[in-house]
């Protein structure tokens, strides 16, 4: 019986110890640096990088051959937190129970913050460190998939359309959208990533982005359901923020039980999507059932 | 005769050009494409990508070879201004004579849009459009470099350590060390990537690299003087801001004439760098005088 705690649990470790090493091998020991620090240690549950790890494992590959993509990755989302969180954008003062960055510094600070994390992802992406084991082609394959996903036609237009729906009612279809591009795209690009470093064959890259991209919507909707269901001390933030802004939310449009549905159904259709891999895949079975099971 | 003006006009408009048909390929006519077009379009000077493109021929290239590089150049760059001028950091309503992002937009608009430019070059770099004509290893050594320079051992830095230093008494080298930082490592890397994908050899490269962290001191020197001495109308912006924000300027700390002195000695040294180059390297000297001659 597989089990998804102790693997969390041992994947973050290594994450967040690689994580740490990377940015010191970086540091100047600077404000910078020490802001760059302060949010990549501010509890995160590293599940894109876990999701990059759990898909080259998948198709036959390792842990170390996709750590270092892995935590790239981590950086990325990490600035995207950093600048969602400013007063500008969603004006957040708590994440995960610490002050959030522009509280713990400044604006200016937090915002140079996001822009250090975002250019050390391709900085890391373009490093020997990646090009001494992998071919420079599928470097700049991943450097090419994080890019779109994180880009103005993915995660960052999905902010975008997601701010500029505050307060409009939205069609589900629309939500979905802005949900699959906000949070979908960086999650999708993860899985594949592993994948393509792991050196899954194109069938198997296609059927893990399948698998990425249900899972990567699931993921969001379960975050909009814990906005209003969740525990707050669990949370390690006040609930009820999105419907206090207005920012449309699936269990706004469709309700709590049927966003619930929802997110259990896109679950299945990415478990499906995988349901011909063997044992190898079974972290990213579990993960997928724990998006839906999380109480944060 | 060279004729710089001439020179300076033609690649502007082949880069403005190439930059918003680039921007078109990739829009969906969204506010974030609004706002990225803004502000690509609001009358830069164009000076990096130019000197891209002008050490691609100095080695023996063509602008073509570097075109599409020299926009992702100025992504970088505008995202970097976008945020510059941010209510939290400079907090410029102005630049160019037109509204800066955040007060065209809103500041939301404005931080996004500088993600978005940022993760644009990146993509770009990545692309096929590039590969098609580079080795693989040559793009991602173009990706190092430019994530380099604009990160938080480069550009980044230097912002951070500039917005800290405001109001405190800086000594002669350490404000020279920021303004290489926050100016001169984009240049210095604009040069080198131009020199790289002109397929100058080693030798070129290094020449060509100590000529463009040269002038690009002296870019940052220059600016310092013209935000005391300059024109008003020809600036596009109120003159006198940084001593106003209690900015650490060349002048305020050696004094204008000092100041001139700094600038001219250091377009000289970047002169003498390539002053084995044949006339292929014309354009990069009329540069070099250019921006210590440069009204605005």
């Amino acid at each position: 019986m597989f089990d998804l705690n102790a693997y969390l649990a041992s994947k973050q470790e290594t994450i967040n110890f690689k994580l740490n090493e990377i940015l010191d091998s970086f540091s100047d020991g600077g404000r910078i640096f020490e802001s760059m620090g302060y949010s990549l240690n501010a509890g995160g549950k590293r599940i894109r990088p876990i999701l990059s790890i759990a898909a080259a494992e998948a198709v036959g590959g390792n842990e170390s051959m996709v750590l270092y993509i892995a935590c790239a990755i981590e950086m990325i989302h990490t600035y995207s937190l950093i600048h969602d969180d400013l007063p500008a954008m969603d004006n957040d003062d708590l994440r995960r129970g610490k002050p959030t960055s522009h509280i713990q510094f400044d604006e200016a600070t937090a915002i140079l913050t996001g822009d250090a994390l975002l250019t050390l992802a391709f900085e890391m992406l373009s490093s020997l460190e990646i090009s001494k084991n992998n071919t420079p082609a599928t470097c700049l394959e991943i450097i090419q998939l994080l890019a779109k996903a994180a880009g103005c036609q993915g995660m960052i237009e999905g902010q975008m359309r997601d701010i500029l729906s505050e307060g409009k009612d939205l069609a589900f279809r629309e939500l979905e959208s802005i949900h699959r591009l906000k949070t979908g795209a960086l999650i999708e690009a993860s899985v594949c990533v592993g994948a393509v470093i792991g050196k899954g064959n194109e069938e198997k890259v296609d059927m893990l982005r399948t698998y990425g991209k249900h899972i990567g919507l699931a993921f969001q909707v379960m975050d909009d359901i814990l906005n209003v269901s969740g525990d707050p001390s669990l949370m390690g933030k006040a609930v009820g923020s999105d419907a206090k802004r207005g920012k449309n939310t699936f269990p706004a449009i469709i309700g709590l039980s049927r966003s619930e549905n929802v997110a259990s159904r896109l679950v299945e259709t990415g478990l499906h999507a995988i349901h011909g891999f063997d044992n190898k895949a079974d972290p990213l079975r579990a993960i997928a059932r724990y998006i839906i099971e999380r109480k944060r």
